[in-house]
């Protein structure tokens, strides 16, 4: 798990403007621990530069605050130290359009439980959601054996724009009522922790920082092409909201010369071409005008109609399904091809149901970005499809709650006494 | 001059990897009062929380090495400090296409003197620009009584990629010759200090953070439109530079529809549509095929049909003119509503020659991200036209010296003994 810090590349950052004195150390040595262990004493010594005496007496606070222990680990010499992962859980939840989903980790993002229930989002009222979602934390705490301050936070993932200060959605399209919505301040009155709200495709962004395909990389984009169409910008191991926590709508990039309507109000999004919902439209209109004989077959038992119907016929190789891949794979790969001139990133990691269908669609994706941007640019350019299931969301919101909590700040005050940092 | 660390928002950024003990702290004490001076020594306190025994150590330190001294402002009560802006002097160089630009400025960016003089960049070789460039240096030090070891570093900005580590160019389309070209260390040989290199349009970025349009503003973009078309993003304060350097090169853009050959190979670049050259040919057929009276007059009298003339002629209410300059507005604000609902920023600065035709281009550049970006991305969005000048580009690359040898550790090496830190 190595993050924040560890990637930065070239000359360290500037200084943080508060709070750079002692009381930092202890959660500095926390964060290398958590980054690099297990690790031993003069192992920290050397990654932070810090004093041997200073590392020893802050190594003591942390044990005695029983947030690191000895690695059991048979066979090695000199003591190491870890994360004592078992000293308290978080709970990451992923809202999304037709599921939701809820992972209980350990300290190092581990998932230790999971369960998953079906959701149709835009019927639901936010309170009714909340309910579901808090009776699932609950579940998996009792599961696990959590309870009361050993569950240090709770991260939520939503499908729209979040105002993350303030943990509520801002004007969602797709969450009907849950404009400014106050998700945090109700999770953590009902559960008594910190709980972080973002959005979907960010927290989906850590935790492939964290436990996917982006681990060991400094600054990466991850693009979610499921029923909407979204990007998660990660730089030196943060999320990039933008001045508004707008960054990464991509699904409403406008493509020339396309006018199909949005429900944003706007013609031609990305969205609105290229995602999940327009391939299920454009599924249904192939198997009426029996363009498709895969998808015709289908229909014809009253099977759904939908993305990933599109990749099984794909895959049997039926030549419409194939097309209408291709052409959602190269609409993406188009607008990505100019995101790569601009941003110039090293990775970029394709998740959500549409890329889910196989391989083949992250290639067209793969060669429309090659096609149209500069080769410079694309000179040591990734493109990988993600590795995490569907359960890639609750925990990258797990992780969000392990940033945020276990920020130098937060260890400091955990080492001082108070457990939660609220 | 706000920079760095001030401008970080929220949680302070995590720990520096290496030297984060007390070598780093007379650095940072510099960086305070080089961003927020004067300050007293208990201002200093409060803006870092260190302790007042090491802030007054280590302020003894930077006294004795000449980099601060008393501020002599009158009437003040405490004795504040600031940064002693003439103990040494940086020069900055722009390599225009057509100009070759260089200003000496003091500790603060304040330019202290420059030159400019005419250059046909694709016509020269790089040994001669860079014997025009270091006479140029060698002039104003004259001029500026700037001798030896008080040139702390000269910083170099050229119109296409570079390789920022190795201090060379790489594969620049309009500099032939100069693939790998050792600018950076032919001039520090020369001049004995040391010499950074960049892409134009980030130390363009640099002077606007530092004294133009965009001082105070955490992260914002850059967009240089003139011959080429070119961006740089500022993020905290710092360049986005991108896995390979790459990063802003929004010129070679793809425009869905488009297909106007490049000179870069592809079809259809922002650049060959909308850039000066762009409309300098687009003035010239509108001139012969007698559709813009206006410039069918200028062509009779041999004046030069650029971009200038364009604007000259929107601002005359020649009609053609005034819409070869709207759409070439169009064409920029077109790519930038797709940046703008990726990256969300909170500025875009606008500079170059062809927006400095005017307000009404900057105008129709501002309409077309307003039309075709998601109102939250746009919601605080400001779009700014730059106030520095044709020096602008010199000047940036005087602020990019001053952020590389004015950094933690160089000023710790500075204060150890050792002047420039190479």
């Amino acid at each position: 798990m190595a993050r924040r810090a560890d990637r930065h590349p070239g000359p360290p950052p500037a200084a943080a403007p508060a709070d750079p004195g002692p009381t930092a150390t202890v959660g500095r040595i926390f964060q290398v621990v958590r980054d690099r262990g297990p690790l031993s004493a003069s192992e920290i010594v050397r990654r932070t530069g810090l004093a041997k005496s200073t590392v020893s007496v802050h190594l003591d606070r942390l044990r005695a605050a029983g947030l690191v222990r000895p690695d059991a680990r048979p066979g090695s010499k000199r003591q190491k130290l870890k994360v004592a992962d078992d000293v308290g859980a978080v709970v990451g939840l992923d809202v999304g359009q037709t599921h939701l989903t809820a992972a209980l980790c350990d300290l190092t993002a581990a998932p230790l439980a999971r369960r998953r229930i079906p959701l149709d989002l835009a019927r639901e009222t936010p309170e009714r959601v909340l309910a579901l979602a808090g009776g699932l934390v609950a579940a998996l705490c009792r599961e696990a054996g959590v309870r009361g301050r050993k569950l240090f936070g709770i991260g939520v993932g939503v499908p729209g724009p979040v105002d993350f200060a303030a943990g509520v959605p801002v004007s969602p399209p797709v969450m009907p009522g849950w404009d400014r919505f106050p998700v945090a301040t109700r999770l953590a009155k009902r559960f008594g922790c910190p709980v972080f709200l973002d959005n979907d495709v960010n927290v989906m962004a850590l935790g492939e920082r964290d436990r996917g395909v982006a681990a060991g990389a400094d600054s990466f984009i991850y693009v979610k092409i499921g029923t909407g169409i979204g990007a998660g910008i990660v730089l030196h191991g943060e999320i990039h909201r933008g001045a508004k926590g707008a960054a990464g709508d991509i699904g409403h990039i406008g493509l020339d010369g396309r006018d199909e309507p949005c429900p944003c109000g706007n013609r031609g999004c990305l969205e609105v071409v290229a995602g999940g919902a327009a391939l299920a439209a454009q599924a249904r209109a192939a198997a009426s005008a029996r363009r498709s004989p895969f998808l015709a077959a289908l229909a014809a038992r009253q099977a759904p109609l939908d993305a990933a119907a599109v990749g099984q016929g794909a895959l049997a190789g039926d030549a419409t399904c194939l097309r209408l891949l291709m052409d959602s794979g190269a609409a993406v790969g188009g607008v990505l091809a100019k995101l790569v001139n601009f941003f110039n990133p090293s990775l970029i990691v394709v998740g959500g149901g549409v890329a889910g269908v196989g391989e083949r669609y992250v290639a067209s994706l793969r060669e429309a970005i090659y096609r149209r941007s500069t080769p410079l640019a694309t000179a040591d350019l990734q493109v990988k499809r993600t590795a995490l299931g569907e359960e890639g969301g609750a925990v990258g919101a797990a992780v969000l709650v392990l940033d945020e909590i276990l920020s130098h700040q937060n260890v400091s005050r955990l080492v001082r006494g108070g457990r939660h940092a609220r």
